[in-house]
């Protein structure tokens, strides 16, 4: 296996499958999802957000969270979303040792999302890299809707590079293109990535997918086939707002693990493990979780076990 | 729009869709479905099967539909499954134009399917794509299992090769090359359609996907980037067994459009026209259908009608 069928997953289940949920998950919950995202094999979540409680109530135990994770996992690698300077100081101070920076696309998206314009959001997210990296801390920057926006619709492609541009010489490790509301198409990630590498080292390139238009996985294989290693993805597909019928989630972590190991590249998960994961938060969350191949996992798993038993 | 941007879709729900549903449609349902299609802008699909109606009592009506297709959309292009010369027979009888050949690239799959050994049911092929072509007919060739057989595993690569090249050298217009249970993964479409536009043109080739592990959208696009431009797809995905839970049917008609309206190419078809066609069928075959966007669709479609009313 050559280091170019590698391919490196982030399960972002507990923060952005989280954070948006009507159920809310005690301290104790996240630790379990976690311990089994750890036995799955996952070696990078994105664990929680140092932002406001009052906002993300969902988060509000990120000081808690973080030093229970390090004590535990201690090499598992951990990032937390950090809004601001303020932020970082909360989670440098609870022992994060990896930050993420988030910072859109577009205008009205920093408005809405943070109450800033673009250029401000563009220096706090880069003051925010600089001291971070002063602290020692490895750092991802995030570039949302870099696909389109839902306020201003197609992000223009030169202000997504403008940006990853930006964020990789402010030394962000990883820069991760993020396809906020899921509209993003393959021929997109294509065109878009084929762009991106000019102006990012494509190993410190990642991508964000949503799968709410059902192309969460032909996207996938869009970037993989554009050199990119590094994926965001959330176990079960969490992420989806529970409210609004339909909407799908993140990238299910199963999904781009069964197209990736069937398309001759190493992830390093079990789906047997991500299947355990699945089974814990959709009890705990108390709707049906899991992507697009969950139905199939699952009846391979029951297969299987079925056949355990009569030979037991 | 250059040529290299259009794709041919040829929609198989009225007989790889309705071919195993526990609801039997009448004709007239048939008809009012393909209607719908034919609306929506397909231009070709695959109505029926000129089987045993003992073995397949869904199809029983392939002698009355045929004549009745071709009265009303004298336009439309219109495929059947003929088994061998004498469901040749029976189709031309009933005025097919097209017919369309199957044969399975494992021997098990061949012998369970219709009790004939590989090299018997290769010679039935030709035979029947001969004859078909003395009477003027248009011709498809499936080969069937082209990715992995339920019976026997992986299928040999080299064995669809060669299988694929002997139904083109046969002269069949077009060699549609059927991921039959939907394990195929992007990486294994991109290997095996690099392969196969060594021994048939690729404007020759077609590519029939199922979505049993959510990866049809994926191979559609692996095949897109393949060079391929003639689908298979079903509206609503209509096409899994209702008896599997979670078994997923073809891949969706609405999916691909969308997918590949979105990166760039012309598919010439209608979304709205095939939700309405969802509908239809959903409502005849009494379940849920739809592929993995049609949450999304409907929810759009839904606003734009609320919209509507809004400004009427």
């Amino acid at each position: 296996m050559s280091d170019s069928q590698r391919i490196h997953i982030t399960d972002v289940s507990p923060r952005d499958g989280l954070q948006n949920q009507a159920v809310h998950l005690s301290t104790e919950a996240k630790l379990q999802l976690i311990a089994l995202l750890a036995e799955a094999g996952v070696q990078s979540v994105e664990a929680t957000s140092f932002v406001s409680p009052k906002a993300v109530p969902q988060m509000a135990d990120a000081g808690e969270l973080v030093p229970r994770i390090a004590a535990r996992w201690p090499q598992l690698r951990t990032s937390v979303l950090v809004p601001n300077l303020k932020g970082l100081e909360r989670a440098h101070a609870a022992g994060a040792q990896e930050i993420a920076v988030v910072l859109s696309a577009t205008e009205t998206m920093n408005r809405k999302n943070i109450n800033m314009g673009l250029e401000q959001a563009l220096d706090v997210s880069e003051q925010t890299l600089a001291a971070a990296q002063a602290l020692g801390l490895r750092t991802r920057a995030y570039v949302a809707v870099a696909f389109d926006c839902p306020f201003e619709g197609e992000t223009p492609l030169a202000e997504v590079l403008r940006l990853a541009a930006r964020m990789h010489a402010a030394g962000a490790g990883e820069v991760v293109v993020a396809d906020t509301i899921g509209s993003a198409s393959p021929g997109m990630v294509k065109e878009r990535f084929a762009a991106l590498r000019g102006v990012v080292p494509v190993d410190r390139l990642a991508v964000h997918l949503h799968d709410t238009r059902g192309m969460g996985a032909a996207n996938a294989w869009a970037a993989l086939e554009a050199g990119v290693r590094r994926f965001d993805a959330s176990v079960g597909g969490i992420g989806g707002c529970p409210f609004a019928p339909g909407a799908a989630g993140n990238l299910a972590t199963e999904d781009l693990v069964l197209l990736a190991e069937r398309s001759g590249f190493a992830t390093g998960l079990s789906l047997d493990g991500l299947l355990s994961a699945v089974d814990f938060a959709q009890a705990q969350l108390q709707r049906p979780l899991g992507g697009r191949s969950i139905a199939w996992l699952q009846r391979q798993r029951d297969k299987r076990r079925e056949a355990e038993a009569m030979t037991a």
